[in-house]
């Protein structure tokens, strides 16, 4: 496919009028300011158009869209404990299917390219993101309550390790396994202690929960006189890439160390706003220079997995709580969306509109009320733009997403077939 | 026009799904669960589809959408000063009409029905909005920077009486003129007291930026040893209607005061955390029983006009910033951006889904990735939908907007006009 006369969001996250983009063989072959030669297939013409990267949303858990509306102004524990809990033992891996599917249309539709899942039901989501052909680093979701903790005896672990051995690096790439400890206060200290010893004998990101409530943050420093970050670090965990997701609560000497061993931290603004937990210091971790991404967290508590959203959400919420206008940047806010996410998700050719890197691209229309005076582009994609200005989506050369249609989901289908599932789970919990 | 088996928001904010809504003579004529006896014109086919009141915009101003993406994370004071007002004084009626035009296009595509407007070139708006056919509250605004003021020599107020004059209750009442003074910071005291005076005598809402920004709200106290809302309260202003926009920073004694005097509150929360202004505390407010609505205020400082995103905002803004989950409920958002907006413009017969009132109705898309499962419609709709729901905007019984075509207006044409105004403004102001 070739993106003719388009304006492009480039590697330095400037905008270019008027240029030329090739994509061959799933990746960025040329990005120019003339027509390019060769035969390219499709010509796109992105008159009033943008193209940029993707977005990554770097923590969700797609099956638990299937939660959607269900469990709303609840705090946290009777959130988990009255609503959320009970419904997911109802769940299996084709009703998990049937959410992932859901919570892949409404991504690809609203601009994310990639994600990190975590969650259980693995074969469910593999296989919708294999449909999909969706781009995924998913990992199971590892929690124990018991101290006698035997590492590869543990039903958990040993399904991490299966679907890793079964998908990492599967589908051309396009599905990436990490490791997932769900929590500290979902594990005991045998259990993160092994987990740490796993992964320093492997090659896997450790995608983790952390501190992302104050109670949280604060047991943990009574139960073991360390923060969550400085517990995972003592078992370390933090000698290999690590994708923390929230980091509302972490502290001066946390940021330090996210810093030092260049941890990611994924902030999920919206969901951490809904749930109460608070908001994430995103202006001190990116002066510190952390490499911040974004999430949507599930649809169970955003309770929407539209990247733009929480763009908005992250450029204006540490204006808003610091009362300083002039921090967060729109351009760090684009960088965290794309780049950042990828960097987290361990994918170096992906999250720039760079020669050689993965075509994981989005197209914005210009032409529409949100975005006009067209006086800057970047400003208008952070602050004015939604989903509804996404006309097109491509993951690895493949348009998965155009003009309101999937390419290999039948929306209207996998709604009913959620409808269904929601039905007769309440049905089947008395309701 | 009959909406035909379409689920509806009713006047209690409850879903009811599969009803019959008939539209005559721009009014709601029935509300029923079985088809009613007479002619209504077109059958709409509302299967999957959401009719609800039309969201109330009651704080913006409407030209400033030229100024979109021109000045970014600037603190207010810097804003002001060196962008805002140096374009502001390039700007004139011709140009204030084209970007009001495309503030009506952009709102009536995200599902406002009705705005409140306070600025000035009150001739070019006045034209956009009949041009339009929108329904505003549109006031002249007020300011004062010397002691020696006669009120009705004063040509702003001449200009903000004449309007009320020649528009207040025409184009069957969807024009509609209140009296705005801009501002206690903006106001010497001879104006404060004058305005009051005429407020006294006269039947017009007051519409008045109160509280935005903590030394705003402080200075007041020092220099008159009263906080803005109890200074216009001194005043006498508070004896007829109010619509105070922002009240971040009031204190308790300000809200008693909003309470007992029915003063209607527009919270921007978009806005407020964009300038770094703070976080208006609706939950303190709801529970005092004061009337609080919502508004974007200017695509200068929010970037956009999507009250959709400020539903959003305004539902857990509260819950992250008290850490509490279980405040502020899906209804209460959307009374707060529809019946409670039509309240605070003095719109008694608008805002609600009932019988006999305006036919300010929208018609959200429910067959979409972001709202499925159905398993709680409200919830959905205030947590989960976003602009692009929207596939029909109805105004006193005219569809100004449907599946993505304005009735009145020409987008694309108004885009580039808007384009061309920045461009000359730019060029003029030697940038």
């Amino acid at each position: 496919m070739l993106f003719k006369n388009i304006g492009i969001i480039d590697e330095n996250f400037d905008f270019k009028p008027n240029m030329y983009v090739g994509v061959k063989d799933g990746r960025i072959s040329c990005i120019c300011d003339a027509q390019p030669e060769g035969d390219f297939g499709e010509v796109y013409d992105g008159t009033g158009k943008v193209l940029m990267p993707g977005l990554v949303n770097a923590h969700t858990h797609s099956p638990m869209t299937l939660l959607r509306g269900y469990a709303e102004n609840l705090p946290l524990d009777r959130w988990l404990n009255e609503k959320v809990f009970p419904f997911e033992d109802r769940l299996d891996c084709d009703r998990a299917y049937w959410g992932t599917l859901l919570s892949i249309a409404e991504m690809l539709e609203s601009g994310t390219t990639s994600f990190s899942d975590m969650y259980f039901f693995s074969e469910g989501i593999m296989r919708a993101a294999k449909d999909a052909h969706a781009k995924i680093n998913y990992s199971r979701s590892i929690s124990s309550f018991t101290e006698d903790v035997s590492f590869f005896d543990d039903e958990r672990v040993k399904e991490a390790l299966e679907i890793a051995e079964k998908y990492n690096g599967t589908e051309d790439g396009r599905i990436k396994i990490d490791m997932a400890l769900h929590s500290e206060y979902t594990n005991t200290y045998p259990m993160i202690e092994q987990f740490g010893k796993y992964i320093g004998e492997h090659d896997f990101i450790s995608h983790i929960h952390v501190s992302e409530t104050e109670s949280e943050h604060e047991n943990c420093k009574k139960k073991y006189g360390k923060t969550p970050t400085e517990l995972f670090e003592s078992v370390g965990i933090l000698d290999k890439p690590c994708l923390f997701a929230h980091c509302v609560w972490v502290d001066e000497n946390d940021m330090d160390i996210f810093a030092r061993k260049g941890v990611s931290v994924v902030s999920c603004p919206g969901s951490n706003l809904k749930l109460g937990s608070g908001v994430c210091n995103i202006n001190r971790l990116l002066e510190k220079g952390v490499n911040v991404a974004v999430g949507t967290d599930s649809a169970s508590s955003n309770n929407a997995l539209d990247m733009f959203r929480e763009m908005y959400l992250i450029s204006v919420l540490p204006k808003g709580i610091n009362n300083r206008a002039d921090i967060v940047s729109p351009k760090e806010v684009l960088k965290m969306a794309t780049v950042n996410g990828a960097r987290a998700q361990g994918r170096g050719d992906c999250g720039l509109l760079k020669e050689g890197f993965r075509a994981d691209l989005i197209v914005l229309d210009m032409n529409r009320a949100n975005m006009y005076p067209d006086y800057n582009a970047v400003n208008n994609i952070v602050y004015s733009a939604d989903k509804s200005n996404v006309v097109l989506t491509m993951v690895d050369g493949d348009v998965l997403y155009r003009d309101g249609r999937f390419k290999y989901i039948d929306v209207e289908k996998v709604g009913r077939e959620c409808n269904r599932i929601v039905r007769e789970v309440t049905k089947e919990l008395g309701l």
